[in-house]
């Protein structure tokens, strides 16, 4: 990876900066080299910029302080969440400040008869939901790892259950933003719509840190279904999977997940989970509703998977058998990590229409083949999105090469498909060399708000825009 | 309604622009006075700006060289759609230049597969379902009045179906805007979801023509669903009418309208549609799903109802009766008009958090009754949405006054219960003074990217943002 040169503040605005937010937070401000090398990366990327200092605020004033501190000496700014972004996000390109948010780990309210919550931004999603447990509601949005909402809502994150329940986008009511000069601003409402103003909640879903630090997001919540069944079928071939999905997305099946698994990515689950599954391409379903309606979709995608080649069907209707399932379905990452040990995973997060699934899951599935290094496939195929993984030796030259092309290739083809070279996981440093690609001159739109809400482009430099 | 004067460009800079554009455009730039007149104003209210010239393009090229010619010119631009918006989004308050979008009218493409399309933006909503009527597919969204696609994403419009289906905010994967300095650019993509760097699309949705003009509009289809099951059923209050809507969307019950009048409106329509309902409150509902599901729904829904005191469901299964139910509650606006002939209908528009629903309504029904004035409600009240219809003569100060005092305080009520003023018809002229009660420090940073991205301020001058 090769990364632009950021200019970097000067020393005496960085000692004034480290000095200031010692004496602003005490034992909160960090400068220890393990905490800033924790704090430097995300999930499975190499260390390519340390922070000066990590600090850990508690309230929405703190961050408006150290904000308005490091605006003032130009200093730049990373929102730290639960470390498990995959595109660089995390890097301190340029040093600066760290703010790391799990200290606002509160569950400000939660609203039944609304059906919304408001949380603080380092609550995880497995907190929130453990908190709702008595309620009767749950908070869909499902990116596998257990990150910090605050993280998933800066990278318009998604997951297994977005096909059904929608992303990050579709369930973000309101959020509370600092921005880089230190103002704490509410966007939004708890009014399920609103037609009152530009949409600033959408436009800092998904900023990537770029614009100020979100503290507080307020949420949609669903009622948790009478009945959930999980089951998993497999296919011959990739394409008839693919085909299924496509058929029952036309069918209106409400099904809560729909994920493929390529033949590659069942093995090292069976590995890695011990599924014991038969090594072919599957899919791996969840159906949730009233009895009777999981009842009926289940029979009718038995239809459509069997006018597909498909088959085999085994099923999870227990807690416990379902989560035993998802959780071999979330750890496909450290799953693959395990197969091959001492390789890097270059993940890819091409996201097309559905339409277009089949042809750009063949056309990379054959890029793949032809690399020789081992690529699974695991996809959340209702959404049109998947992920090649690539495993390659950082230290082989030819395998990094043969890496980054494949990448590269899997984005562009999904660009050139209507689609985009991220689903879920954001630009960060990985995917800037395809923003233009897909977006053009709205690419200055973006450059433009930019350097509107950050003129002293303090936060999170060199990340999402191109220079 | 008193408005802030706004500067005009000086008479020699319109000269110059309306000379170039009926150079450019021949017969396709018209000044009559009848045609400027009707270009002027949206449904119900008074012309309080006159547009200098209209013009019709037909490319996305003739709109970028119209809105180039008015920037370098520094003379205003107000796009116009169908002209059924309602908070005055149309008038030119300071003259210039109209844009009739209605020669947009081709649906560029229909991807059954992927189940979205691409349509000009002066397609209307029914003109979308006519030409998509042997596929299968529909596009929910339906605000009533037969809206163009880009009015109603320029307002983040919604209607009856949101509560199922979302508003245009949920429903648009992408956008062709013109910058006001004339560039075409293509927001999104066709892929169901994007976390590849700002959101430029939702950015727009909403913008009501104030940052450039909306040519075209990736939208995503459903299928029509197999059973369609109409229904209406009366209470003795209010109370047991909204306390139904929340039980029945705490149940997860997938209605896709659910729509209330009050007794007032259920008068109004019986004149205007012959409905012969008995008058007293009623919700009028939609279940769709399979046979199954809406049978079981149906049935849940009884039960709910009967719990609150209501009851009396007739149904509605035939295209044509269903068809002759929603027409009726379409019409409201125009029942109203006619049941007070010689009144303006002053709307409102609160959206609240759906737990605050019950309270809102009964105190704005308890604010409404004091007034003496004739006041129905109807509201999308699965989505928290209501609208309290104020007839009044705007010949009699009094009532003015008191219509201006009502519509105000309804606004302030739904943003204090952490709702907003405006749900679905955007904040135009009239909803002005409400943007800094619901968006606090929030409405400068608008105001920021207004400037960035429209820095010469012609697009739709005096409406939305607080001067």
């Amino acid at each position: 990876m090769h990364h632009a040169a950021l200019p970097r503040p000067s020393a005496e605005a960085v000692a004034a900066v480290v000095t200031a937010l010692t004496r602003m937070l005490g034992n909160r401000a960090v400068t220890s080299d393990s905490i800033r090398e924790q704090h430097s990366h995300g999930e499975g990327l190499p260390t390519i910029g340390m922070p000066d200092i990590v600090v850990f605020p508690e309230t929405n004033e703190e961050v408006a302080a150290i904000l308005a501190l490091c605006n003032s000496h130009r200093v730049p700014v990373v929102p730290f969440g639960a470390g498990s972004s995959l595109e660089g996000q995390l890097a301190a390109l340029a040093g600066g400040v760290s703010i790391d948010m799990n200290r606002f780990d509160a569950v400000l309210e939660v609203n039944p008869d609304s059906m919304d919550c408001r949380v603080q931004a380092g609550v995880t999603r497995e907190a929130v939901n453990a908190h709702l447990r008595d309620t009767g509601l749950f908070f869909p949005v499902d990116p596998g790892a257990n990150a910090s909402i605050g993280g998933m809502a800066a990278t318009r994150a998604s997951g297994t259950n977005a096909v059904r329940y929608g992303t990050m986008r579709e369930n973000i009511l309101g959020l509370t933003i600092v921005t880089p000069d230190g103002r704490i601003v509410r966007t939004g409402s708890r009014a399920r719509k609103s037609s009152a103003g530009l949409d600033l909640t959408h436009l800092y879903v998904g900023s990537e840190g770029t614009l100020g630090v979100i503290t507080e997001i307020q949420l949609k919540l669903y009622g948790v279904p009478e009945s959930i069944v999980a089951a998993t079928c497999s296919f011959p071939g990739l394409d008839g999977a693919v085909a299924s999905v496509v058929a029952s997305l036309q069918a209106g099946l409400k099904m809560s997940r729909i994920e493929l698994l390529d033949e590659v990515q069942v093995r090292i689950c069976n590995a890695y989970s011990s599924l014991g599954l038969p090594e072919t391409p599957h899919l791996f379903l969840e159906f949730a509703g009233s009895k009777s309606g999981t009842d009926e979709d289940v029979e009718f995608m038995k239809a459509i998977v069997a006018d597909h080649g498909g088959g085999d069907f085994q099923f999870a209707e227990r807690l416990e058998d379902r989560n035993r399932l998802w959780k071999a379905r979330h750890n496909c990452y450290y799953a693959c990590m395990a197969f091959a040990p001492g390789k890097k995973n270059m993940g890819t997060d091409a996201c097309v229409p559905i339409s277009a699934l089949p042809q750009v899951l063949l056309e990379t599935k054959a890029d793949a083949a032809a690399s020789g290094l081992i690529t699974p496939i695991v996809g959340h195929v209702g959404d049109g999105n998947f992920h090649l993984g690539i495993m390659f030796d950082e230290n082989n030259p030819e395998e990094v090469d043969k890496a980054e092309g494949m990448a590269f290739r899997v984005a562009r083809r999904a660009i050139a498909a209507g689609g985009t070279c991220s689903g879920e996981h954001g630009i960060g440093v990985h995917k800037i060399v395809h923003l233009e690609a897909e977006h053009g001159y709205g690419v200055e739109l973006m450059k433009q708000i930019k350097a509107t809400l950050d003129p002293n482009g303090i936060m999170n430099p060199g990340k999402v825009y191109p220079a």
